[in-house]
């Protein structure tokens, strides 16, 4: 129990399933929402339920948006010839915070796992392949984490995506630099991201 | 911006403002419910309205329940001669979970502050002298937190209390124990704790 009155306790229980939330902080957040009823509790109650009711994945990327296809795939000042493959809607947000990158996404949904039973159809790589076959595709990004799971998803879309029987060739496919990030110390860093930053070494 | 939806905008800043949420956890969040809307999203939203709309304070004792006097006043299985003071519904929450308190409640609302401010008539204190002016309470628990506030109210409260003209006298005034916490190491508590914790101390 939480607290005497059943909707308290419900949204109490609601609320701590949520990611890195528990009973406590969902106890926490509960109350400082009912002090709050008219700025802070009636409008989230608002926004949950017109998010729910407006955003939807996109067809051809997989971005969640309130447009299908998405602000992104339908705005005609991105580069539409370069698809930048993402594992979830998160590290396409991430990505798009570094205003580094103005071409188009992809949202797999995930990477192939042996043992969690994920092969190539449960995530959206059919639906990639597909638009990589299109010839205004030149170039590829596997944008994948730089984990085991992230790695092997991105060397087997590496190998359909270099199989792909284009009508005209030429599709690049590249990967993130891997190095040492950007205020990292190097004594704190692990020794394979150490190898790969000596390996890449540039040129001053 | 959090991703390219004004919605999904609007929400992850709401959630953002939750205490012990920051940008980052909200945008978690938000992609948590966005993947599972009808089993996460809407029963959310439809609880935060729910609690909106039917939780208000207590009048009697400030508890924050659906029924108004709350369950907890309302219930004649309660002893009503005993009132345990609490800082904040919150603090009552932790009492009820520990079962250990089958009397009635009175939510301050905070601790006097003369830094902030914070007088006697800013806190629930007029409404818990008539309630302790009535002669069936035969006792009041002082559950103050153990900070410098609480205690400092606790002081006055105990100073009031014993001032009171009550019709028939004999009102008893107590406060928690103070001691090692249960699993607390000796090693680790502070010398306050220690020193109140021997002058305490008890034969076997």
């Amino acid at each position: 129990m939480t607290g005497p009155g059943g909707e308290i306790a419900r949204l109490a229980e609601l609320l701590a399933r949520l990611p890195g939330l528990g009973p406590r902080s969902a106890r926490r957040i509960v109350l400082h929402l009912l002090a709050r009823r008219d700025t802070a509790m009636v409008p989230l109650a608002e926004a949950l339920a017109a998010a729910a009711a407006v955003v939807r994945p996109c067809r051809v990327c997989g971005n969640l948006d309130t447009a299908d296809p998405c602000t992104i795939c339908a705005d005609p000042a991105r580069e539409a010839g370069t698809i930048c493959v993402v594992e979830q809607v998160s590290d396409l947000w991430a990505i798009e915070r570094s205003r580094a990158f103005r071409g188009h996404y992809h949202v797999l949904g995930g990477t192939l796992s042996a043992l969690g039973g994920t092969g190539p159809d449960e995530l959206r790589i059919p639906q990639l392949l597909a638009r990589a076959r299109e010839p205004a595709i030149a170039e590829v990004i596997l944008a994948l984490n730089a984990t085991v799971d992230g790695q092997t998803t991105a060397h087997y879309l590496a190998e359909r995506l270099a199989g792909l029987d284009r009508p005209a060739g030429g599709l690049s496919v590249t990967r993130l630099a891997h190095g040492v990030p950007l205020g990292g110390e190097l004594d704190y860093l692990d020794d394979g991201t150490l190898t790969a930053a000596l390996r890449a070494r540039r040129a001053l």
